[in-house]
């Protein structure tokens, strides 16, 4: 059984184990306080081309938003988001659980625009009543986002002009963003990002890495006391070495980079093969996320022996389904898809 | 340099290293749903002689502590303390963060006492306002204590009567459950322990985890929902396999107790060693916490060669220092320490 | 200058002055124990023919729904609204505030309907991932709507027959109850209302009180401690008389109804008057609120001698105004607009 | 039945219930626009002599605690009070249910010493573990206390100074402020009183008023948008006008200060009557609260003719007793305690 239904399915990157297995019996201080924390940040802040930039290691996606969100935003304040984004659907209501309202935005394909934002501010400054809503206090993006697509450098600027505009911190929600930076579709690079928007994080859960997401905060523009904080949230890690070690190894050599372009890789010969037997796309990633409307023939051909999640059963018998492929997936894994595959 | 700083200063276990190089390409669904939690859950069970247990796997300890108190207190309810406990003092406030206060009783060495609880919900009750306050919703403690201390069974048992009279649940704190349980001085095993209380925690993080909190609720009695929860108070992991590769080789072969065997053996001959030099204890600790009043001379001979942890200096000149072993103290760390250390 | 901007121009209705200039020394005992707000409690059950009713008296609208709405749910839970709401817009994110997400839905002149309500939770069974979201936990509709709409009553018994599927508290929102029971179009009594839902407000400061929301749980279903939690929302009066005096007074030979009675009235012939005159109504309300497209030539006319609500300007130079009436509003007021309104 | 129970058992002053009926029926804009308000608030800044003041009129004391101190403190920071101080122990966790904790020190009759503020400030930033504790953001205290004590102006001093040093802003509860500034022991003004504090409250509720407290920034440093997060807390009053007539009257002529200083008056013929027939005081306090040492005989021969509050009752078969007098306590009421009272 080969499992495609999302890019955590394994342990860590093999150089992950080993350097943890190298380091297992050095004594460090806790807390983040440990020599290999200390490296992993001088790591992603050189890869970031920011060098004064604040960054924390913490363990889980919805953890590192809720926690980035809380900390930015005033309690007046609540955080713009695509009605889709993960944040406002899928993190069982954590950003509110913390006195924050998700404000939503129309969205295509995962993403929102420029002129939505820029029209939802104006209206909401234009209403008398303002002052008895919730401000927008920050712009969330994710990136890729939940449908596997990608803002280009225009839409990430012309956002992040809005955002100056009215002075709202942009925040890049990256648990994928390996994935992205590595797509053949991507025209922004990693210190360009780091230009663009105020904090952004890099997921290593789903790049490698055992569990792990960076917040790097480019500008060195943490919020005060920001470590008490992640303490509050339950999101400070006694064992600080654990993210550490991994982010150390991952911003190595630039491996975050080469096993991102991996998914990257089996992605796109992935979205091929399906194309190719005719299968129709319900979007076109360009990331490790492809969405195919699988037909009842193929669900049947792959039964009980490649996994994939299922989005959304249609009339037509097909379902919106979703392959996912990571760091770790093989040639030989979308071999089998191949063999197995029929034709639509 | 020899560090007795904590006992969080190593990484894992070299068994744990081990089973996760093992498992580590095994493809597994995600958030707990892995074959390794599944065997974590049922050797926990086992061992807690508790067939009917809910069992969860977190990652920290001041996020299961928040996690578990929040989602098992009523908005009105706060929940009863040590002034000393771990919740009271060195979480920056994450039980508040979440909406309850910490109703704290006077401690010694660490320790509530069931008259005092009693004395202080008799006291509430009477008070003709007590609509007006937060109601005791919860009894917390730790085991062993911040102070290394531990409750004999009958002073647990105590306690429990209190909470059974008040209806109030009974919370265990076990962020170094192993170090209790293997030290000489304990008079209660696992088996009886989840017998006499409504949650506990298993510590993995200072015993032998790199991370992983392990939550039982030993009559089946989770809170509904509380993986919903959990995952609002970021504390799910979407590789849920970490901790449960972790928990499974800890509970294996009863491999979490031997190995917390061995601090309690090494915090014995450390204390032997003080005393024997003549070494006044602040108290006397029968786990794997030590506390010395060590003097200037100790200290400066130590200086640089030897870690510890300074608590509070006295007017003489000495010091409170806590001396922590764990898992992976070694007898030639004792050794060298012994070789190190003034006649006090 | 004649205001129509809302319904809380005035003060308070004479009676209610009366009442309190009659009751004013009279020394009660405080935070609601007083015998004028168990005797409003009492006229408030018989009102609603609920002889077991918990009810009690807050003091504003935000207020009261966020506190009915924080104790009702369960931490994982959320409440479910229409997307214009009052508890999704106008309140501050207060509902968020207390850790809860609004969930809302499609709306068609402020209201949902059952078949909306029940697709979302079929839908949110349905997805494999529910238990990564909110929960819906109650059901909130405003009765008037924010537009000045009514349900009817087989709307509400459909709304309520989804609810009980589902296990919901249905909760309404009854800020303006009285212009809803009092309108010509209303096909259902303060008795049948009590009789569908599990809470409700009857308001008071929108129809001739000082200030005053009574919650209701008709049957006696007020969550446990909800005093206590009252108080912790900070919506609990020292001199819980304010509140007792009005609702006793309010619900004493019917003056809650006769003066509701009044702002209908006048609302009906403000509304024939502009529809006389020749203007499009952008719904047709059969509340007390009125909504109007007002030209431009009306709008100079009545500059600085009558104020109304502008919600939103149109292209054509119209906008789309709120007119409303109150207990308070008198012939003389509706003659005067008559005199200076133009023909469209 | 004369009541000494507490001081707001009465509803208003009747110049607060003329004013009421003067105004009822001008038509003002709501939520704090009104004219009454903006004269409130001119008056207050008057009586302050502060022209900058921000002021705000919440309506009740819990309710004013809590939104000043969630307003005021970031998330990582706590509020320092007394172990008796009201937000400690008589809201219901108000304070902790907004996600602060409430950081206690210990108190002499109500009171903190600025010497026990300063040792806790220093222990806490020479703890090097501080940045896993909550840290302190605000100094509250109550004048009068929950005793009915006064701090001196050196002693105000003092703690403002200490505040000044740690960047901690001072927020002094002025529930009973009237009282405790009409006292004979007073040696502070209430201009004295705004330059010494960076936000106090001036509480209607227990002096005259219906309901009302005045929040007062006297140097114009409310919290950015303090007005929503007002309504956020469910603190924003449609009928603005309900405590702008009422302050608006306070602090025309002195009222507030002439009625505070009748319920002095008759405190002190109180307190004079109890020495007088041989009665212990359990602390001598200088304002309406009289604590009495209540004999049995004495509260059998006032039982059923006079209410006042029993706090605790002694071995010896004395009770603490509370007596308060109020702007509505008459030298008849006084004269019929003296007529009842037994000599201890």
């Amino acid at each position: 059984m080969i499992s495609f239904t999302c890019d955590y399915t394994e342990g860590a990157h093999p150089a992950i184990l080993e350097a943890l297995q190298r380091t297992n019996l050095d004594q460090q201080p806790g807390y983040g306080a440990d020599c290999y924390t200390a490296a992993a940040r001088a790591r992603i802040r050189e890869a970031c081309a920011c060098p004064g930039a604040d960054v924390y290691l913490l363990i889980g996606g919805t953890q590192t938003n809720s926690t980035v969100i809380a900390t930015m935003l005033r309690d007046y304040q609540g955080v713009v988001a695509a009605q889709t984004g993960h944040i406002a659907v899928h993190e069982a209501g954590a950003v509110e659980y913390t006195g924050h309202k998700v404000l939503t935005l129309p969205q295509r394909e995962g993403k929102i625009s420029a002129r939505d934002l820029e029209t939802y501010l104006e209206g909401f400054y234009a209403d008398g009543s303002y002052d008895h809503m919730v401000f927008p206090g920050m712009v969330y993006i994710s990136f890729p986002t939940e449908y596997g697509t990608l803002y280009s450098k225009a839409e990430l600027k012309a956002v992040k002009t809005v955002c100056e505009a009215y002075k709202l911190p942009f925040f890049v929600d990256g648990a994928r963003l390996g994935y992205g930076l590595m797509s053949p579709d991507c025209d922004i690079t990693l210190q360009e990002l780091s230009g663009l928007c105020d904090v952004f994080t890099i997921g290593g859960t789903k790049v490698g890495a055992l569990c792990g997401e960076a917040v790097v905060f480019p500008a060195g523009n943490a919020p005060e006391h920001f470590f008490t904080m992640v303490k509050q949230h339950g999101a400070l890690l006694a064992k600080g070495r654990l993210p550490g070690v991994q982010f150390e190894t991952l911003f190595t050599d630039g491996l975050y980079f080469s096993i991102a372009r991996n998914a990257i890789d089996r992605a796109m010969e992935l979205k091929a093969l399906f194309v190719s037997r005719g299968y129709e796309l319900f979007l076109d990633s360009p990331t490790n996320q492809q969405f195919i409307l699988l037909t009842e023939a193929a669900a049947k051909a792959l039964d009980g022996q490649v996994a994939y999640e299922v989005w959304e059963r249609l009339p037509d018998g097909r379902a919106v389904t979703r392959f996912a492929t990571s760091w770790a997936t093989t040639r030989e894994q979308i071999n089998t898809l191949a063999s197995l595959l029929p034709t639509a």
